[in-house]
C-alpha cells in the first residue's frame, strides 16, 4: 500500500494528511462522534471519527480491517514527555467487514484465557499485543543466534526430518507410512551435524525434533525446534563454550535491539551477562549448593531444577554478575553415546550445560570422535554399532576433535519471558491431544 | 584450535611459522620426500613433508586428520599473478587416523559417481569441494532472502509440521501414528503463513513440505524446503512482485559476495538481472513464444518447460537483459482454492509465476481474503469448507488485501547451478526408495 504511514510513524507527521489501515481494535462510542482504535503491526492509534463513519462502524464488529486517510493532530498524553498524536479522519474504507463477534477479546489489556482457549483460538488471540510480541523475541533470538553463526564463517545445514526405522530403539519416535515402509520423524538432528561437521568445520541450524512421549507437562511438546551447532578442530571443551556464550550474547542484544517494545509490553527484564559466565563442574555446583544454598544434593548425579534456579538466579548474579553460568563434567551415566569421557575418569564426561533464565537451556560437550571408541560407546549403551554405519562412516573416515551444542528454541523462550508453560512460547503448539490450529 | 591459519589465508603469513589442520586430501609420494595436500573448509594446500612424516603417513589413508606446524614459504604458481605458498612442515599431529580406503575418491577433480552412490556415500562425498560449494551457495540463498525480509521488518515463522488427518483429500499425505490417531506431514505452509500475515502483516520463513508422490523424478523429493512469504495491505499484485524480484536480487548479491570461489569451482554464471524484471501475461507469453520462439502453445492452460527455458533463457534476456519474466494471470482451474480470482474475468486469477534459470522458481499471486468469497471457492474447488474451520476464521475475523509466493529451495539451488536431478541438490535428500543417509 503505497504511502501508507505506520502508527509508531505517526508524531513524525503532525499537520500532515496520512493514509492508515488497519483492525478494529476497538470502538469507543459517545454517540454523536467517535473513536477508532486502530491496530497494525507497530501499534495502535486513535482516530476521531465523523458521526457517519461511527455509523458505519456500528454496524460492523471489532477486527474489521479498515484503511482512513486524516490529518495527525497533537493530542494531551497522560505522560507530558511523550507526543501523543490522534487522527482526524476524512475518508473512511472497509477492507475487510467482520460482522461476527469475535470469540475473545482482543481489545482487553490481558487476554487472561485458560491455555486450550488461547490456542484453539490462535487465528485471533495472536493478534493480542502480547501474544504477538512473544514470536517476535522469538524471532529475534533466531536472527541473533544466525547472526552470530554467520560472522564465525559456519555453515547453516537445513536437516533431514524424515528417516529409516528407529535404530535408537526408542518407543518415543513417531512412526510415518512411508510407501508401506515404516519411517520416523527425526528426534534430533546430533548425527547430521556431526556428519556435515565433517565438511564445514563448523555447522549450525534450526531443527526440528519429534518425541511421542506419553504425558504432557508444562515443558513438553511433542514437535519442536532446536538451535544446532557443531564445530571441529578445537582444542578442548572451553571453546564449545566460548561459542555457546558468544551466541547467547548476540541473541540478547539483537532482544534488546530490536524489541524493545515487546520487552516492556511483556514487563521483562533481561538478566546480568557479567564479563564471563562461570563455569563450574557439576560436583562444585552441588558443593556451593549445599554450603550457600543450604540445599545438599551433592549425591545427585544432576541439578534439580530448584538447584538450576538458585545458581543462575542468585548464586552466579551474585558472585559474577551473570544470570548464567556453565555446569560442567555430568556422569557417563548421565549423557549420550556421542559424548567424549574424560580421558582421566571414564566414568565422568566431558560435557556441559548452560544454565540461565533460571534453568537449562543449553546441553552440549565434546564428541566421541575416533571410530573404535565410538562403536565400544555406542555398545556401552546397548546400542547396536550396525545400525549406525552411516553415522560410523563419518567416523571412519576421519573427523577432528569436536564439540557442540544443542538449545530448544520454545523452551528458551518460555524461560526468557517466564511463561508458565511451553505451549505459550510455541506459536502453533502440538501435544499429545493437540494437532490444530 | 588457538593460532590456526586457515589455508586461504596462508599469502598472508609468508615466512611465518603456523599452524594448520586439516583433511590429508591427497599424498604425493617421491620416495625421501613428499607432499600432504591439506584440506580445510577454506581450500587445499601443500605440505613438505620430512621422511619420517611421510612414512607415517604412507602406513594411514587418505582423510585422516592432520595438523601440522611449519613455515610458510613462497612457490612459483601455474598463474603468475597469484602468490602460491606451501608449508615447510616442522611437526605433524594426527589427531584422527584413517585406516580404510574411502569409498570413493575424494581427491580426483570431478567426482563423476552416479546419483545413488553420490548420495549412499554422502558422508564422504560431501567433503569433494565441489559437493561441498553446492550447499555453501544454497546457505547464502538463504541469507539473502532472509535478509531481505528481515530489513523490511517482516516477522520470521517457525511453520508446524504436524496436523490433523488431511483435509483437502489427496493420497499424497504422509500419514503419521499419533498416539493411535492419524496425523499427516505438512504438504503447505500456506494456511499457516495466511493466518500469521493476519498478526504480523509481512511474514516470511523456510518451511518444509512433505509429498507422498508416487512416482519420482528429476525435480521430485518427498521431504524439501519452501521459501514462504506473504504480506498484507497491498494495492496490488504487483507490490508482492516487487517482493520477490527485490527478495532474489537480494539472493543473488548475496551468493556473489561470499560464495565466488563456489560459483567459480563449478563454472557458474548468474544471469542478467536488468533493471527491472519484465512482467506479462500468460496469454501474451505464449504469443510471443509463437511470433518470435516459433512454438504454437497458444491453446495451452500453462508454460511448458520448453517456454519457461526460451522465455528466461532467450526472450527476456533479448528484450530486457534480465533472466528473470514474471508471468501473470493464469487461469482459475490451474491455481489452488486461495489464489483470487479476477474480478473482470472470474475464470483468470490474480496470479503469478517467476520464471529464471529456465524454470519456474515462484509461484505466487493474490489471496482470496473476504471469507464468503473463500468459501464459494472451497466448494467450487471440490473441497468442504467444514474441513478448514481454523483457516477460515482468519478470514471472518478479517484479513487485508494480501497476496504472497512460494519458491523451492532446492529446485531452486539446482537450477542456479545447472543440476540433472534436484537431489544433487539436497544435502540428504528422500525420495520414494530412499530414507537414508
Amino acid at each position: 500500500m503505497k504511502d501508507r504511514i505506520y502508527v509508531h510513524d505517526l508524531p513524525l507527521h503532525v499537520g500532515q494528511k496520512v493514509i492508515v489501515a488497519g483492525w478494529l481494535h476497538n470502538l469507543r462510542d459517545h454517540k454523536n462522534f467517535g473513536f477508532a482504535m486502530l491496530r497494525d503491526r507497530t501499534g495502535i492509534e486513535q482516530v476521531v471519527l465523523n458521526a457517519e463513519q461511527l455509523e458505519q462502524l456500528r454496524a460492523l464488529q471489532l477486527e474489521s480491517v479498515l484503511k482512513f486517510t486524516g490529518t495527525v493532530v497533537e493530542r494531551k498524553a497522560k505522560d507530558p514527555s511523550v507526543k501523543a498524536v490522534e487522527i482526524q479522519a476524512e475518508t473512511m474504507e472497509i477492507l475487510s467487514p467482520v460482522t461476527t463477534v469475535a470469540p475473545v477479546e482482543i481489545s482487553k489489556t490481558e487476554l487472561d484465557l485458560n491455555l486450550d482457549t488461547l490456542i484453539d483460538n490462535r487465528v485471533v488471540t495472536l493478534r493480542h499485543p502480547k501474544q504477538r510480541a512473544i514470536f517476535r523475541i522469538q524471532a529475534a533470538l533466531v536472527q541473533g543466534y544466525r547472526n552470530y553463526m554467520a560472522k564465525q564463517g559456519f555453515t547453516e545445514i537445513f536437516f533431514p526430518i524424515l528417516a529409516g526405522a528407529a535404530s535408537e530403539g526408542g518407543s518415543e519416535f513417531f512412526k510415518v507410512d512411508y510407501y508401506g515402509r515404516e519411517a520416523t520423524l527425526s528426534q534430533s538432528a546430533q548425527l547430521y551435524k556431526q556428519i556435515t561437521m565433517g565438511v564445514y568445520e563448523g555447522v549450525y541450524g534450526l531443527s526440528y525434533s519429534f518425541r511421542a512421549e506419553k504425558f504432557g507437562t508444562s515443558r513438553h511438546l511433542t514437535e519442536f525446534n532446536q538451535f544446532e551447532f557443531e564445530v571441529g578442530f578445537v582444542d578442548g571443551m572451553d571453546e564449545v563454550m566460548d561459542h555457546a556464550e558468544a551466541a547467547i550474547r548476540e541473541m540478547i542484544a539483537t532482544v534488546e535491539q530490536t524489541c524493545e517494545v515487546e520487552l516492556r509490553l511483556l514487563n521483562v527484564s533481561l538478566p546480568p551477562l557479567g564479563t564471563k559466565f562461570p563455569r563450574i563442574k557439576l560436583q562444585e555446583a552441588l558443593e556451593v549448593y549445599k554450603t550457600e544454598g543450604g540445599v545438599d544434593e551433592t549425591r545427585e548425579p544432576d541439578l534439580s531444577p530448584a538447584a538450576e534456579r538458585w545458581l543462575s538466579t542468585e548464586w552466579a548474579p551474585k558472585h559474577y554478575n551473570s544470570g548464567f553460568v556453565f555446569v560442567t563434567d555430568y556422569p557417563a551415566t548421565k549423557r549420550p553415546f556421542y559424548v567424549k569421557l574424560d580421558p582421566t575418569d571414564p566414568s565422568n564426561t566431558l560435557s556441559f550445560d548452560l544454565v540461565g533464565f533460571g534453568s537449562e537451556i543449553i546441553s552440549g560437550g565434546l564428541r566421541v570422535n575416533r571410530y573404535d571408541d565410538q562403536v565400544e560407546r555406542l555398545v556401552a549403551k546397548g546400542l547396536n554399532p550396525a545400525e549406525f554405519e552411516d553415522y560410523l562412516m563419518m567416523h571412519k573416515f576421519g573427523i577432528p576433535p569436536e564439540g557442540g551444542f544443542g538449545m530448544g528454541l520454545q523452551r528458551l523462550t518460555q524461560n526468557v519471558l517466564g511463561l508458565a508453560n511451553i505451549k505459550e512460547a510455541t506459536i502453533f503448539p502440538r501435544d499429545v491431544q493437540r494437532l490444530r490450529p
